[in-house]
């Protein structure tokens, strides 16, 4: 692989045919009916005009079929992007109100700063730092966000103003105000919300039995939200509902995304550079395990350094066309993959029908509701929950378990950034707390093998003159001291003993403070009476040591197997 | 071990007789005539009074011999904690100027909390955190903060002001300065220093030739500096040089220390908790591994979580009596046991002797030169910088030396608490990333043998049946997706192969997230037509590996041998 991205395009576009533009061309459009009420949504969930939604859809679709190297993902603006933009713009301070130029321009930079970061990781090929976002992590902090999200969106559904950017601060303000619920605007958002559930669940089946068939059936189903979207629309112009305090879009600008440019101001940048990194890293994780399990659907093989690249450019493609942070989302991704979409040109069809969407449709879209696209939030954002991952983890693993649910209550409780670092630092810490304290294994001979086990486990032969330790972990400064109590335990518990193995099969790296220890080690055993030896050494450890005063001037001996330095040194084992 | 703390003096107090008693005398006496000079040295470098660094030194040793389990280690105060006091109690603000109470109050209160969060991590047996610590990280750090306190101290060498808290602040201010160095200040200092090198390396040694008795010859040679002080003293009183500009320590309230409180401003506890807590395991850190390696040359054993309560206590003592953050100081503690130091006792008799000298001595130090006293500062912390490790570092690991390296330098150019925090940081994330990148290595059968090795660096048998990869490293969230990887090639490479074994010798941990990818590649194998097998997988892995649908729905079989897995799988390897 060379260091410079790769153009994907080059690859499918010449395979490109007839069937295959039908089956993006479907895909594409079912896409487009769903993208157009989520991008709006998204747009107000992040505290920007809606318009803005449509805008982020169309310059990173192009540039992700141009780069990217799944055939099914959709890009562009996701919920938990959109809360992660609203809490960073909103820390930032009073002159960036929601609603003001600057506000919006500091959406703009957010994406800008975030996309270069994505691209600096893709071209450096450090798309590894990704894994330590566990999948722990992760399902807490999504879980946690959409409870967030869903909360935020009730105070729109009830007509009142509320804020806040964690749970506990938003259902504060609900309760309060919720003598002034409108109820009207109640009325409408619960309606639409009862009618997302059901044709999610159940139109398209309805459908099938009317006798649809199933690609018909399919793309009607998807089109639920747009219904709710005519139907309340309608009914607000008609019974001149906003006189009554019903909260309506507005008028939203008719035309093509702007061009736009970042800030440059460095103070801005660096107050933005946590917050971008963080929504950058948690967008690419989702999309690069979307990803992955729909290429493998297809023995597919997506590149992720190469992903981060094409998420790079398109955040960087939406800061210069007026949009915000997006990237890769679940729901319309395995919509696009399920509807038939083999190559990226079905993204490149979407964006075409979200460009007609905002030059032609905006108009029509004044008297939405505010409280149907809250709807659509509501019923899109439930679905992440999934609280069975704390009994999963809890029966796997209790670190596990802690890790998911720090996260989560720490989401839930400080917000998505504090949340996420949280999830992070626990679940690093939790690591590192268990390798710190290595296990440790006294072994002996399984009889009639040349096989070594944990005496404790199973009926082993021993000597009294030799004791082998296996140490279970590589061996650096924050277990080094514990090696070093084990073995003078193990000098107490045995008086007969001559010789100490090591058996060195699971020590994959001795550090420098290791190797110190190491040394002690050998010089309190020799004053003992000790002879220590080592076996079963890898290449790499025993290039290093061979370097070193411990290996030339303190170890016995060292054995290629076990077996052998037992043979060697105490062969009454054997029996 | 009970959870209460032990007296480890109810144990040696039992054995004690006449000749430890003069054992334990002469040490104390050595010692005392040592810690005099220094202790009002180290007060002025922490910016207190001189009188403050007796104080330190009382009640503080009564204490470590009461609860103390080394027999050498000689506590009070010392360079780098009195740096990092100076840094810490500097970095509060303007309403905490040196010289003024708020100070010296702010620095009782420093050690009052080191020694809650010390004893609080002895009584919850958390002692292995200092582990994190990182015997690179300490080595580049003292070097550092042994630079900077000789930087420090070259205003009062020079007789001018400046100040700042890294190397650059220092030597910007220094140069600035130098045109009006007071000469005959300078001329003092240096001749002080010329004189304690000399009675450092060559005193000694003459003195044994010219027929003087080895302890005697060493209690005139330790004696140096209380030389030094002496003749610049009685020349500064004689030829009248405060009247020439030379700065002396001035008058010291003679008597008993005084009994203090610390602050109970929670807002200045928050401020300081940060400092507190890198002093106190700097500290801790430091007296351990002096304490092990005196008590190794007498087979001793200490144990570090004893050792943090009394640490602890005897920074609360310290607090209670006017003091401020003390350890076990290196270079006091190798003359306590040098001197023939054999139990606690010694320290108690070395505390009576600096209550002595601060009831009756503290009049004749008038006249005392601070230049003398910053002198013997520099000799003393010059013996601190060992810049040979970055090249025993170099030799050994790379890692190991960014190690070092970061913190050396990241604590000459930022001061002492955010150069300590990058070298954890730095030495924390080199071990994460290379246990993100584990070592996997496919490996077939030594002849003659039932050991598997690296087929790269052995002469083994395969078949093309069956490949076997050895995984060196726990599974974890950071490194799951590199063995996905890793399999995904081995599948391109054999085309013939329809079994996997993993040898999981070296899997200490499978982690919630790991057993996600596990899932996902033995979905992906099976589909490929290959059956997953694991072999010698360890016992606390199985047990949570038993609960799983991994292992009852996605595995072919485990064996307890690789070379059993080998054998029923493949026994054609064989030949």
């Amino acid at each position: 692989m060379s260091w410079l991205p790769t153009l994907p395009i080059l690859d499918w576009g010449r395979r490109y045919d007839r069937a295959t533009l039908v089956s993006d061309g479907v895909a594409a459009l079912i896409v487009t009916i769903m993208l157009i009420p989520q991008s709006l949504a998204y747009a107000l969930l992040a505290g920007l005009p809606a318009e803005v939604g449509l805008y982020a859809s169309v310059a990173p679709l192009l540039l992700y079929a141009l780069l990217g190297t799944s055939s099914a993902l959709a890009v562009g603006p996701v919920a938990v992007a959109s809360l992660m933009t609203a809490t960073a713009i909103g820390g930032l301070g009073s002159s960036f109100a929601v609603g003001t130029p600057a506000y919006w321009q500091a959406a703009i930079t957010l994406a800008f700063v975030s996309g270069l970061m994505l691209l600096a990781m893709g071209l450096f090929k450090l798309g590894f730092l990704a894994n330590f976002l566990s999948h722990s992590v992760i399902s807490g902090f999504i879980s946690a966000s959409a409870l967030i999200i869903a909360a935020s969106q009730m105070k729109t559904l009830m007509g009142v103003s509320a804020s806040g950017h964690d749970l506990l601060e938003l259902l504060t303000a609900l309760v309060a105000q919720a003598p002034h619920t409108h109820l009207l605007t109640l009325g409408i958002g619960v309606a639409a919300m009862v009618w997302l559930f059901w044709t999610r669940r159940q139109l398209k089946p309805l459908l099938r039995r009317w006798g649809l068939g199933p690609l018909l059936a399919d793309v009607v189903a998807k089109a639920g939200p747009v219904a709710a979207i005519a139907v309340t629309t309608g009914l607000t112009w008609a019974l001149d509902w906003q006189q009554s305090g019903v909260k309506v879009v507005g008028s939203i600008p008719q035309g093509l995304p702007p061009l736009t440019l970042p800030s440059l101001d460095m103070a801005l940048w660096r107050e933005l550079a946590m917050p971008a990194l963080l929504i950058g890293v948690v967008g690419f994780v989702e999309s690069v395990s979307v990803g992955q399990t729909l290429a493998a659907k297809r023995r597919e093989r997506i590149t992720p350094d190469q992903e981060l690249v094409a998420l790079g450019a398109s955040n960087v493609g939406a800061a210069l066309t007026g949009g915000f942070p997006v990237t890769g989302g679940f729901s319309r991704s395995v919509v696009n993959f399920d509807a038939g979409a083999r190559t990226p040109a079905a993204g490149v069809y979407t964006a075409v029908g979200i460009l007609l969407a905002s030059l032609l449709l905006t108009p029509a879209l004044y008297f939405l509701p505010q409280a149907t696209l809250a709807a659509t939030i509501v019923v899109a954002v439930l679905s992440l929950v999934d609280l069975g991952i704390l009994a999963r983890t809890w029966a796997y693993s209790k670190a596990d378990f802690a890790a998911v649910a720090a996260t989560l209550l720490a989401t839930l409780a400080t917000g998505v950034e504090t949340g996420l670092m949280v999830g992070v630092g626990v679940s690093l810490a939790l690591h590192l707390w268990r390798s710190s304290r290595p296990h440790i294994a006294e072994v002996g001979l399984v009889p009639g093998t040349e096989h070594y086990r944990n005496v404790q486990r199973h009926a082993v032969r021993t000597s009294e003159r030799l004791v082998s330790l296996r140490v279970d972990e590589s061996l650096y400064f924050a277990n080094a001291r514990v090696l070093e109590d084990r073995i003078n335990d193990a000098v107490a518990q045995h008086p007969a003993m001559v010789h100490l193995v090591l058996q060195c099969s699971a020590i994959n790296d001795i550090d420098a403070s290791a190797l110190e220890s190491l040394e002690a080690i050998a010089h309190r055993l020799k004053e003992a009476g000790i002879a220590l030896s080592l076996s079963e050494v890898k290449g790499p450890v025993m290039d290093r040591l061979q370097t070193t005063h411990f290996l030339k001037d303190q170890v016995h001996s060292v054995h290629l197997t076990h077996h052998q330095a037992v043979m060697a040194l105490a062969p009454e084992t054997l029996g």
